[in-house]
Order: C-alpha cells, then sequence, then structure tokens
C-alpha cells in the first residue's frame, strides 16, 4: 500500500465512466506482481496447513468466483479436496461440522463482508486452521484468522472487481503450489503470465471494443466455461451484469445441456471460454448446440480458436502453466463488460445500488 | 414400476401443452409415497455409509440442485460435510483425490448421465462407498455404484423434471435422517408432507394461474433463497428457463447484494423463497433491496407472509419438520412455470432442444 504507483491512484481521477474500471484492468500486471513479493508468506501458510485435507473457502461474488478456480487448484496440485463451503450452516444454522481437518481460507477483498468473518470465527473455534485472504491486512476478517495472505492489489476504487479478483486466483493457485512443493515454480509462470498480459492488453482492449456495440441491446446472456475456466465464466456473468445490467449466467458447458439449452435464439448470446484440455470436447460441444438454437457465440479462453462456431473470438495467450491461464482469459470479459457498458452510456465505476464494500447479510 | 397406477400413465395422453407436466406435479404426493415404502432399504445404506465423514454428491441440471438440499440434509441432520463435488476433477482431470472417507452419491435420473455415471465408477476405484439414486434401478448407474437408492418416481415423461426432484429431495433427507438415527421420525414427516401437498395443490395451482399471465412478457428474473431453500430457488429458475425460456438466474439472498443486484429494474422481477429461520432476515432485506430498485417480487415458501414487500404472496404449509419445507415450497414455482408457458403458447413438455435423457459430456 505504499509504493507510489498506488498514492498516486488515491488522488483525483478523471471522471470519466468506466474510467477507474479500465485503469484497474490495465493495472493487473502489476498487481500480480506486487502479489509475488509475498511469495515466502505463503510458503509458510502453507507449511502451517499442510497436514489437514480438506480445504473450505468462503466468499461472495468475485471472491465466490476465485473459489470455484480454488477448487481445481487444489484438486490438480497438492490433489486436495477443496470446496466452496456453505457459509449459512455455520453462520445461521449452527451445524456442528467436524473441522478439525480442514483449513479455512476466508476471502473478502475488503476483509469486512459479515457473515465471511462471523464464518471464520466460528470455523476457528470448530478446529480449523483459518487463513483471511484479503486486500486489506488491517481488517477484521485479518484479525480473526491465525493467517492472513495479502493480495496487495492496490486500493481497488471502482466498485465491480477486477484486480482483486486476479489476485485471488494467484493467492490460491500460489498457496496450492506450495502445498505441493512447486510455489517457486508456480511463482514464476504468474510472473511470466502478467509479462504476457502486459503486453496482450492493448490488443485485447482494441478487440473488445470493436464487438462491444451490438451488444449494447442485448438482455440475457450465457457463459460457459468447464474445470478451471467454470471460475472464468462464472466472474465474467458476474461483470456482465453488474456493469452492463445483462442477466448473464453462468453454467458449466454440461450443464448447459441439462435444461438452459432450451431457452437459447439468436437474442441469447452465449460466451465460452475453452481451455486446451480434456474439457474442450465438452466446450465444443456445447457451443455447436448454441450456434445451432440460433445464439451469437464469443470463444475466448486459450483454446478459442477450437470453437469453429464463434463468430467472434478473443484469444488470450497460452502461460506454460495451465493453471495460470484463468488469471488471463478473464481478461477478455472484463474488458468487453467496460466496453458494452460505455456503449449503454452506463459506468461500470459505478453501478446503481452497489457500494464497494457490501456489508448486506 | 409395476403399479397400475404406472402402466395407466404410459397410455398415451391427450397431447394438449403442458399436459404432461402438470400431470406429474399433481402426482408428486403419490411419488413421494412410493419413496418411503423404501425407508428399510435407505436405513440400510445409511448403516454401510455411517463411518464416513465426507459426502460427496454428483449431478446435473434438477439432480445438481438437489444436491444443494443435501448440503443442509446431511450438514444438519448427521452433522456431516455434504459437498457438490466437481465432476470434471476427476473425470477429466483424473486429479488422485482421497476418497477413502467419502460416501459418494451419484444422482441422476435415468442413470444414464454420462459424466456422472463415469464419476461413480471412478470414485468407488478410488475408495469411496458408492451409491446411485436414480428412478431407474436397472440403469448403467445402479449397476455401477455398491448401493442403489430406487427413487420410485414412477415413469417421468415431461421433460422438465417435476416428481424425481421432489423425490431426490426425500431421497437425500431420508439417508440423512437415518445417518443421524432418525430415519422414521423423517419418514413420518414426508409423509405428512405429501399429504399437506394433496390437500393445497388445487389451491396452488389456482393462484400460480391467476398471476402468470402478466410474466409472459418477461425475459429475465432472478430467484433467490437461502439455507435448505437456496435448491428451491435454483430449481425454480431451472423450469423457468427450461419451459419458460426466462433467463432466470438463482442466487442466494446475500450473493444477489454482491454485484447482481445493480441490474434490477422494474422488467427484472424477483422470485423469493422464505423460510422461518435465522436466513429470513437475509432474504428480508434482499426483497427490500429489489423493491427498491422497482422490480416486482413474488413471495414463496413457508414463510412468505413475512416479505411484506412482494407484490405476489404463494406461501406453501409449513410441515413439522423444517428440512422437509424444501419438497413443499417448490410445487408454486414448478406450477408458476407451466403456466407462464401456457401464457406464451409455449409446451412445457417437450422444450425445444431437449430430450429426456441428456446424454450430453
Amino acid at each position: 500500500m505504499s509504493q507510489p504507483e498506488n498514492r498516486d491512484r488515491l488522488e483525483p481521477v478523471p471522471e470519466t465512466p468506466g474510467a477507474r474500471f479500465l485503469a484497474e484492468i490495465r493495472e493487473q500486471p502489476a498487481a500480480l506482481t506486487r502479489l509475488l513479493e509475498h511469495r515466502a508468506e505463503y510458503a509458510r501458510v502453507a507449511a502451517a496447513a499442510a497436514d489437514r485435507p480438506l480445504v473450505r473457502m468462503v466468499g461472495h461474488g468475485s471472491s465466490d468466483n476465485a473459489a470455484s478456480y480454488g477448487v481445481y487448484a487444489f484438486g490438480l496440485l497438492p490433489g486436495l479436496t477443496a470446496v466452496r463451503d456453505s457459509i449459512s450452516l455455520t453462520v445461521y444454522y449452527g451445524a456442528a461440522l467436524d473441522m478439525a481437518g480442514s483449513t479455512v481460507i476466508g476471502l473478502s477483498q475488503s476483509g469486512r463482508t459479515p457473515d465471511v468473518l462471523e464464518y471464520v470465527i466460528r470455523a476457528r473455534r470448530a478446529g480449523a486452521f483459518t487463513v483471511g485472504v484479503t486486500n486489506d491486512p488491517d481488517s477484521e476478517l485479518a484479525a480473526a484468522a491465525e493467517a492472513v495472505l495479502p493480495l496487495e492489489a492496490g486500493p481497488e476504487l471502482a466498485v465491480a472487481a477486477t484486480k482483486t479478483y486476479l489476485n485471488q486466483l494467484g493467492a490460491l493457485g500460489l498457496l496450492a503450489a506450495h502445498l505441493a512443493g512447486r510455489g517457486e515454480a508456480f511463482a514464476g509462470a504468474i510472473e511470466e503470465a502478467a509479462e504476457l498480459l502486459e503486453q496482450h492488453l492493448p490488443a485485447l482492449e482494441s478487440a473488445t471494443s470493436q464487438i462491444a456495440v451490438p451488444f449494447a441491446s442485448v438482455g440475457r446472456m450465457f457463459a460457459i466455461g468447464r474445470g478451471p475456466e467454470f471460475a472464468t465464466a462464472r466472474e465474467i456473468a458476474l461483470k456482465l451484469l453488474e456493469t452492463c445490467y445483462i442477466a448473464a449466467e453462468p453454467l458449466t458447458a454440461t450443464d448447459l445441456a441439462h435444461g438452459p439449452v432450451a431457452a437459447l435464439d439468436s437474442l441469447f448470446p452465449v460466451w465460452a471460454v475453452a481451455a486446451p484440455d480434456a474439457t474442450l470436447e465438452a466446450v465444443v460441444e456445447a457451443t455447436a448446440r448454441a450456434r445451432a438454437a440460433g445464439a451469437t457465440v464469443i470463444a475466448s479462453g486459450t483454446a478459442a480458436d477450437a470453437l469453429a462456431d464463434a463468430q467472434y473470438v478473443l484469444p488470450v495467450p497460452k502461460p506454460r502453466e495451465p493453471l495460470v491461464a484463468p488469471l488471463l482469459s478473464v481478461v477478455p470479459g472484463q474488458l468487453f463488460a467496460g466496453a458494452v457498458a460505455r456503449a449503454k452510456g452506463l459506468d461500470p465505476d459505478r453501478p446503481r445500488g452497489l457500494s464497494k464494500v457490501t456489508l448486506a447479510r
């Protein structure tokens, strides 16, 4: 929080609608680099969590989307079962769950989300090893948890989260990699991804701006993905909801076929995130069905080019570590949401009815 | 499958659009009663699962919605951690998870969902105790799992699931209750709920028909709930998607405030499911925000009357066992979806692009 760069951004910024949102998207490579300065803390927390077989993650909104990524990061790197735990079971219903074998990760950008905080307090009492992942190391969440992992994304002023989301992915991936004894290699892959992102941002901005305008009249969308990229689909859908007021619903590529595909027509575009792995065939199949129903398809992700049916293709570069790809593949969606909001005359910095710190129960 | 009643329903039915969907909604009390004839099997499977601390549930569509309910049934009755597990982690990525301490529940009405079947096969190899919950005890899923729990809902011919969903809730609740040593009491509560439903169905049909017509012009909705009723919100949203082609997104009452609330306006109605428990305040708060944004609110659930801001109120009777309430509170949503589909000239028996057995990857 003490870098000159951050102090600069606390100065008044020009009040062009969406200026902060775009500035914070552009800051993501620098934010990731700052996260890596804390890699020693991630290694220490991993060592303390090492003998707990279950990882329970809790968060709302973008933080919960990051937890979807965590399921795969912990599952694929150290081979641990990681779950997005029910908050209400513990906080509202007082369920007597045994948490002695659990690491609990509370995700809150502000560190002040009331039920996440309360969950962490109760989980700690129930025997869990509790970790707060937050952008504010002086927050109540940081004080309540036994260990704190700083996001160090710098101040985020636009209401819709961008760089804190990327740093949450980086944080969960880094912790998972350290648990697998591969922390340094993973940190190197994040570093490289930050560089790739820096290089490709101008082209991505231009590509998303070019296609955004026709989507100003769209009222509903699906965002699909599978595996680690399901988190990306969820986060892009949330950006479209909160900044463009599009009813965007995230679905796994397979769940699309279990009912929702019926709703598709030419007024219902689909954003598809494709990765070059074993889930690709399911995503290819789902987008073919969407096209057959007349839906416009936007392909993104590191395997966007494999979606032959798509009318729009927004690929991102392929990092050396597949689990780092979601840090890149969300960015075209962030930029697209910003561009569609601008086309609609909305201000993605200040969506109506929202404030930066959400204190809702 | 051998009752005269079921044979009757395999005869050709009048092809009025939605006739099967409505007939199957009406059959739900009888379907629940048939489920209870298998209570001894549920007790036996509970005994076999007793020493496994983690319950992993997998399914797509309505089956996955039922699993959301299972999280609370297992959490609140025997105090077990139950999760909607990632299918792709095991099936597509071959993650090496330790499943020795797990009971795995594969949920598939047809027993033929490809990746659910594959997950169960792999989980069994990885040391889990595997249970298939299916409407077809001769299916591949039933053959692959160590134990089978029959849904016994009778043939379901409408593509959109109704009675198999209710029986999945009943099945998960019954298994959880047996694990808690309360199987008989819970079975009695289901029996009573089936009677309550039988009595109230005519009034619910009439109430939902009366309010459905204005929603024929609606393109998008949110469905909110929390705790065990989040499953209800998910299932109602899915019915609206697949039978009415409304972009209906389920959210916990709290997640609504973390971004999506920005999208609300007078064209974006909210279906709210309220239960008279510790989550009620969160649901009341969320619906107040929805009303403040100009959204129409439909209140349902056993505490529907507590949502003072709602324009429409569709309460259901309160069963003696709170965990049985979701078996009732989904019914107004099913009926509403059928009525809106009729108002739009759609056929909820045969949504476009769907078949009864989904073999999508």
